[in-house]
């Protein structure tokens, strides 16, 4: 057991390099299990409390998977209507209650620091889901396992990495917490291309600073020549003040296959947190980028399993014991 | 197996006190399993349909632990829009459909006796989990249950208890059915503590009487020094007439550390049905009773789980085999 | 392994006689585990995405339900509100996705071909469970094998069969796919009895004709006394231009037990897709029927589970090692 054994996991703001190196080892042994060459029942008779006080298909199900695959069951909850919540109870109630069905929480709610409140009431380990503009810190974790990842297909590490974030840099929370996590790891070259008016905060400027790293900002994609990341993303138009103020960006920064060939070196991985906007007007990442083998943007959501899993393994307790209770796979399958 | 093997469970009126007690004795060898000393897989195999056409998130979720920590698989359904009812089809052919897709099914449905049509079309056993103003007897049960281990402790049994209900004793359908439930037991002392208007129904103070218990209403919360219990209710605002004939009762009868030291002893056990209404008009119990080691509210709820296990396993006629069917729990918790 | 390994099920037309002989025998071997006679694990850790894009409770619990017979575990979603596709997401992404969640897919959508087109980006197995108006192929496979099932008991086969098709053929999508299907068998007759303006499309039409079949059409139900299978409908009121319009076809084709004993030989099979429409003014089935033992209503949704556990079973290439992974059933059953 490691010293996460039992605590929640709320903010990527918990993390110290060296927990986040734990993580990925875990997560990089998972490969098997989720690739169907083997299956483990490590977690039989475990249940996991999916609690969606606000609905998000893929990271919901991507939450239960990671749990199955480990051998637990789950039991779900998805949107708000009709819940207790609306009676008047307290999240402190909520949270003690439910806890009582689980032996480990996931959740996601619309409003920022929910979760923290919910974890204070819980008897179970909790998992941040996204709560609201705040956090959301497994997809952070998984961009940066996707980064290691792909970085070491090409020979390289974290660290010294040259990473443009482009697009939308104030709404897009996954930038926010990347961006933090990076703060953890050496000499970083940030370049942030987004129109001044969706510029990247003020407090995540200050951190890149502080941790001593490069940076840039600017407003268009040139002279990426020596990227080795390019992170894109989408306009987030659900937090703009109105639709008429998202339009305005809409379409602003497209990548395809020509802009990329142009800007980009040859082996610059492309990621996204997703879902891309695929309608004409929109289509920040087109799909003639599909057939390019940098775009990363479905092994980063393939990731986001190998991530999740090694979480809760950790958590609670039983990342020693995966390979102890493997099995093998009887039935077919063209992932592994 | 037991008489009750393969039978439904649809109101408290078909329990007599023996039956109680086994399911009683059953719930309590549960405990193990829900604290993580152990789990068992004796249910491996089985499906639980659990049909909640009335959304309740903790109700259902009790359900399906309950199932899942005795080793079965839960498929659920959630609020009735666009199902087959609203295209004409009766109850009956919904039951004979779905009772082809589990072992057995736990439903809840917003309209009273509806419970029971299902039942009489199904092909498996049907648990009734609440149906609209009518019954919703495994709550009744798990807070007879709770009474019983919390005076237990106390050194007390139920026959000879006192007990005071304070609240919407009108349309609060729990105090209905544990008092239907008590009345199966010895020398009971009722004190109902309510606005006139809001007064326990007649056919339930008749069925007090009859059982030939002591029987005090009131409208005020004085001398209750010698209550066991005190079961303090919400209002139930949801079943007024209005918001504005609701509104009258907010707050009307709130329980704080203050108050519950005036008036009751200090080892009287409080109990709420949950949710409580904490907002501040409301607030029928403080949370400053939060500390308070007599506040039972999150037993009751824990003690759910362990009482709809036993259901699931006295119906499915396995409660012998639960310890058999045993394995050790290898993951972290705190429950235990 | 068979051909259909690992490949998706999308549409009646891709199934020649062999593989339906095929599918419908593993159909027939999944009963003992279905009626409860025995268990299997032999999916034990594999997992199916059980999207329903479009909701109905009981194609998706029954896909649930096969699943979890075969021993594997289930991933839901249901409904479209603030998906991925909702902010532009394109079905090429959403599969890409999704996909990487789960060993095998159930698909409900409610746009024709989206099915189809969902699963050119998935990167597993995906069973088409209703696109829109287009197709619904395990609902055609479950008609057609209680047609076999049923007519075992009297001792014949579905070559030479008479089917009676009833009511709105129109819009039923049911009875175009079972129409196509029994194109693969040999000298059918098909009497078409339906209103002129709910008359069969032209398209099926001609495909009977072309596979040399017996084609009888007309609005009364007259003279059916040597069929095998009376096949009712409920009017699809929900893809009608107007209420007003469904409205005129109300309650035309009405069955019960008189009409039934007027019209029909004491053997004839009664079939509906179901749900029926029993509120008095539609009544296409009246409940007089449910004691007539050729009602078979009931046996096809059974049927539809074998069916889906069959499909499942053969997509993921395990049907010969179903009962090598067979368990005893401990818990109380009257299903067997």
């Amino acid at each position: 057991m490691s010293h996460f054994t039992g605590h929640h996991i709320l903010s990527v703001n918990q993390f110290e390099r060296e927990a986040i190196e734990k993580i990925f080892t875990v997560a990089h042994s998972m490969e098997p299990y989720a690739r169907r060459q083997k299956r483990t029942s490590v977690l039989t008779g475990a249940i996991l409390g999916n609690l969606f006080f606000e609905p998000s298909t893929r990271t919901r199900v991507s939450f239960g998977t990671a749990f199955n695959l480990l051998g637990g069951e789950v039991r779900e909850t998805t949107g708000m209507s009709n819940s207790a919540l609306a009676k008047g109870e307290s999240l402190y109630d909520t949270a003690r209650v439910l806890s009582g069905y689980s032996d480990i929480i996931a959740m996601r709610h619309p409003q920022a620091g929910s979760v923290k409140e919910f974890a204070e009431g819980s008897r179970v380990p909790v998992i941040n889901g996204g709560d609201g503009a705040n956090e959301h810190p497994t997809q952070a974790l998984l961009d940066l396992y996707t980064i290691q990842r792909e970085l070491e297909y090409n020979g390289k590490g974290i660290d010294g990495l040259h990473i443009a974030m482009i697009g939308d840099l104030r709404y897009g929370r996954t930038v926010h917490s990347l961006s933090k996590l990076l703060c953890l790891y050496k000499n970083i070259h940030f370049t942030l291309i987004s129109p001044a008016e969706l510029a990247m905060p003020d407090n995540v400027i200050a951190a890149i600073e502080n941790a001593g790293h490069r940076l840039t900002v600017t407003d268009h994609i040139d002279g990426m020549v020596d990227a080795d990341i390019c992170y894109q993303t989408r306009i987030q138009e659900e937090r703009f003040p109105s639709q008429d103020e998202a339009n305005k960006y809409r379409g602003r920064f497209r990548l395809n296959q020509t802009i990329y060939t142009r800007h980009f070196q040859s082996k610059t991985v492309i990621m996204h947190p997703l879902p891309r906007d695929s309608r004409t007007e929109a289509n920040e990442l087109d799909n003639d980028l599909n057939s390019n083998p940098n775009l990363a943007i479905f092994r980063q959501t393939d990731n986001g399993v190998l991530v999740r899993m090694a979480l809760f393994a950790i958590t609670l307790g039983v990342e020693h014991l995966v390979s102890k209770y493997e099995h093998d796979v009887v039935w077919y399958t063209n992932k592994s």
